[in-house]
C-alpha cells in the first residue's frame, strides 16, 4: 500500500493536535517517505508506529543511519520515572525502543529517575521503591535484550556516572536550564541540577545516542546537544512520537490517578471491557440516522485511534474499518469490539511477560553483559579545555 | 592574666576589620569571657586562637557544649577545596578542628570538594588530582586522630551520600540559593546545586555538627539550619575565625598565585626569611625618630598580628612584645625575626609531619576505624512527611 493512498484516505486522519505545528515549533524534521523506507530497509522490517506515522518526526536519524550503513552503530536511551502503576500510554515507547534494539542489534540505556521524583512531587521513599520495583518489570517485559540492556536506578548509579555529571553541570548555566524548562525561583535545587544528570547517558558510549520519546519531550536534550561537542561527543539524534489520546478522548490526557482515562498494564480482559464500552471517546453520530448518515469522525475516536496507531499490523483490515466506520456502515461498539480483542490480546502477552520478568530484571539491571560491564565502568567526560 | 587587662592593652589591637560588624551582620554571637571559660574547662586545655580571640563568634556552640555535657557529643565537619598549594592561612582551621577533635574526643569529617572545583573555576582533572594529593598530606599532618577522622572526595563517596543529597536538594529551592550564595543566570548548574553536597555532612551523624569556619562563611550553614529539623536533625553550630591578613597587610588577601603575600606550607626557611623581611607589612613609623616617638601601630603590622593570632602562645612574652613595639622601643627588624623564627620552627614540624602524612591519609581516607565505618553506609535522610 503506497503512503500516496493514506494522505486522502480517512486511515491517515489523526487526532485534533496540530503535529506539524509541533515539528514547526521545535525545530524538528518529519520523518519522510524516504526515510522512513530507509529505515525499514536497514531494519529489515517494517514497524506498525512508524508505518502508521505515529512516530513521525526526528532529529538526526538520517545521521544515525548514515553512521550505521559506515559500521558505526549508535546506541538507544530512555528513561523511567516510578510515579506509579504505567498505563498503556506508558509502554509504547519502551516496545518501539526494544524493536530498534533487536533489528539493529544495539545496545540499550534506561534510566530510572528515583531522584528527580522527589524533586518532581511529594512521595515517600516507600512508594519510590514500590515503583521501580513495578516499573522494570514493565518495562523488561517490552521485549529488550537482557544481555545488550542496561536499565540502573539513578541513585544507585551515581558513584559510576558522577565524575561524568560533574562536567556536565560545569558547562550548562542557569539560564539555560530556565529556558529550556522553565525553572523558577521556587523550583528545588535538586530539579534546577537534574538536566545534568538526565544527559549523562547521552555519553554512555563514543557513538551517536539516539532517544526514542514524544515529541513533547525533544527540548530536553537541546542541552545535551548544546554541550556535546565540547566534550568530543555527539549530539544526540531522537525519534518522536505523536500523543496518544486518553480513552475519554483527544482533549485529555490518559493519567493513571484517573482510571477511566486510562487503560492499565494489569488491567485485566473485564475491566478492559468496562471501561472501553463506558469510557471509550465515540467519533460516532449522535443517533443512528446521522450515524449511518454522516459515519464517524475517525480523528477523535478513541478506539480508531489506538487500534490505527499501536495495535492493528494490519493493514488491509486497517483500511476496511476506516472505510466503514467512516462511511457509517460499521457502529461504534462494533469497533470497540475490535478494540477490546485487540487491547486484550496485547494485553496478555504482556502481562505473561511481566509475570516471567524477575530473571530479565536481573540481567538488565546486574547480571547481563552490558549491566556487568556498566557496573565496572566509571564514567567521566574531558573537556577539550 | 584576667581578659579585662587585654581589652585595654594594644596585646588587644585587632586589624583594620570591623569584627563587631560582622557579627551583628550574620546575627551570630561572640564568644565571651564564660563561654570561653567553659570550653577551656571542658576541653581541659587553653587554646591560642580562642585565647587571643582570633577565634571570636559563634553559633550555638553552648548548645553544643550543653549537651556535651549531657553526654551527647557532637561531631566536627569542615572541608578541603582543592585549587592549588596551601599557605599558613589555609591550615589554621584545621590545626583548630584538630585541637577540638583531640580534646573533646569527638570524629571529624572533611569533605574535599573536588567537584565544586569544577563549577568554581576552569580547571584540569590533572591538577585537581595533584592538588588533592597534596592537600590531603597538609590537612593530616594538622594533628587529627587517624581513627576518628574521615576525609572523602566528593567525586569518590558520591555513590554513599547520594541518597541524603536528593532529600536535601528537595527542599532547598532557587530563590534560598541565590539569596545566601548571590547565583545568577550565568551560574553553573553545578554550583547552583553545590549547597546540597556541601550540607549533607552536617547530617552524618544523629548528633550536632560543629563548623569551625571564617566568619565570612556563616551563611553557607544557613541552608542547613533552614531544612535540619525537617529531618529530625539538629542545626549545626559553628565557631568562627577573623581574617589572616596577608604578609603584604591588612588591605589584601593571602594568596598561592601572589607569592609575597602569602607564606606557603612547604617554603623553607630561607624563603621564609626573605618574603618577611622584604614583604611582611609593618605598622613602624616611617623614621626611626618617628618610631621612637609614636611607636608601631600593632592593628596593620602583620608581623604583629600574626604572632598574637596564630603562633606565639606565650602570654607574658606576647605582652611585653606589644608593649615594646608599641611604645617604639622595639624596631620592625626585630619583630619580624621573631615571627621568622616562630614561623620556621612551626614550619618545620609542620613538614615534618607532613613528609610522614601518607599512612595518615590512607588511614583517614580509607583504612581508620571511621572510615571504614563510613564507607560501609549509606547516608540518607528521611523528611518528616
Amino acid at each position: 500500500m503506497a503512503e500516496e493512498e493514506f494522505d486522502v484516505t480517512p486511515f491517515d486522519v489523526e487526532g485534533t493536535v496540530d503535529y506539524d505545528r509541533l515539528v514547526e515549533k521545535f525545530g524538528t524534521e518529519e520523518i519522510d517517505e524516504e526515510l522512513k523506507q530507509r529505515f525499514f530497509d536497514l531494519a529489515g522490517d517494517e514497524n506498525l508506529y512508524v508505518k502508521r506515522d505515529f512516530i513521525y518526526s526526528h532529529r538526526g536519524l538520517d545521521k544515525a543511519l548514515d553512521e550505521y550503513e559506515d559500521g558505526d552503530d549508535f546506541f538507544l536511551y530512555t528513561g523511567i520515572g516510578p510515579s506509579g502503576p504505567m498505563h498503556i500510554g506508558h509502554i509504547v515507547n519502551y516496545y518501539f525502543t526494544a524493536w530498534i534494539q533487536r533489528k539493529f542489534d544495539v545496545n540499550v540505556y534506561i534510566q530510572i529517575t528515583d531522584d528527580e521524583k522527589y524533586w518532581d512531587r511529594d512521595i515517600a521513599d516507600e512508594e519510590v521503591d514500590e515503583n521501580v520495583r513495578d516499573n522494570v518489570r514493565e518495562v523488561a517485559a517490552a521485549g529488550f535484550d537482557p544481555d545488550k540492556t542496561f536499565i540502573f536506578r539513578n541513585r544507585e548509579y551515581m558513584g559510576n556516572m558522577y565524575d561524568g555529571i560533574v562536567k556536565i553541570a560545569e558547562k550548562v548555566n542557569n539560564s539555560q536550564v530556565k529556558g529550556v524548562f522553565g525553572f523558577e525561583g521556587s523550583t528545588s535545587i535538586g530539579m534546577n541540577f537534574w538536566p545534568a544528570i538526565q544527559s549523562i547517558p547521552a555519553f554512555f558510549e563514543d557513538k551517536r545516542c539516539v532517544i526514542p520519546a514524544g515529541i513533547d519531550q525533544d527540548p530536553y536534550w537541546r542541552i545535551q546537544r548544546d554541550i556535546a561537542e565540547k566534550f568530543g561527543h555527539k549530539k544526540t539524534a531522537a525519534i518522536h512520537s505523536k500523543f496518544i489520546p486518553a480513552l475519554t478522548g483527544p482533549e485529555g490526557k490518559m493519567s493513571s490517578s484517573k482510571p477511566e482515562t486510562a487503560i492499565m498494564l494489569d488491567d485485566g480482559p473485564e475491566e478492559v471491557e468496562e471501561k472501553i464500552k463506558k469510557h471509550a471517546y465515540s467519533g460516532g453520530g449522535d443517533t443512528l440516522e446521522e450515524h449511518r448518515e454522516h459515519g464517524a469522525d475517525l480523528s477523535v475516536d478513541t478506539s480508531f485511534q489506538w487500534l490505527r496507531n499501536l495495535l492493528l499490523d494490519d493493514d488491509e483490515r486497517m483500511r476496511e474499518i476506516a472505510e466503514k466506520y467512516s462511511s457509517g456502515e460499521m457502529m461504534t461498539g462494533e469497533i470497540k469490539e475490535i478494540l477490546i480483542e485487540e487491547l486484550n490480546q496485547f494485553l496478555e502477552e504482556h502481562q505473561d511477560r511481566k509475570k516471567n520478568a524477575d530473571d530479565l530484571v536481573e540481567k538488565m539491571m546486574y547480571e547481563g553483559d552490558l549491566a556487568q560491564d556498566m557496573w565496572n565502568r566509571n564514567i567521566d567526560l574531558r573537556l577539550e579545555r
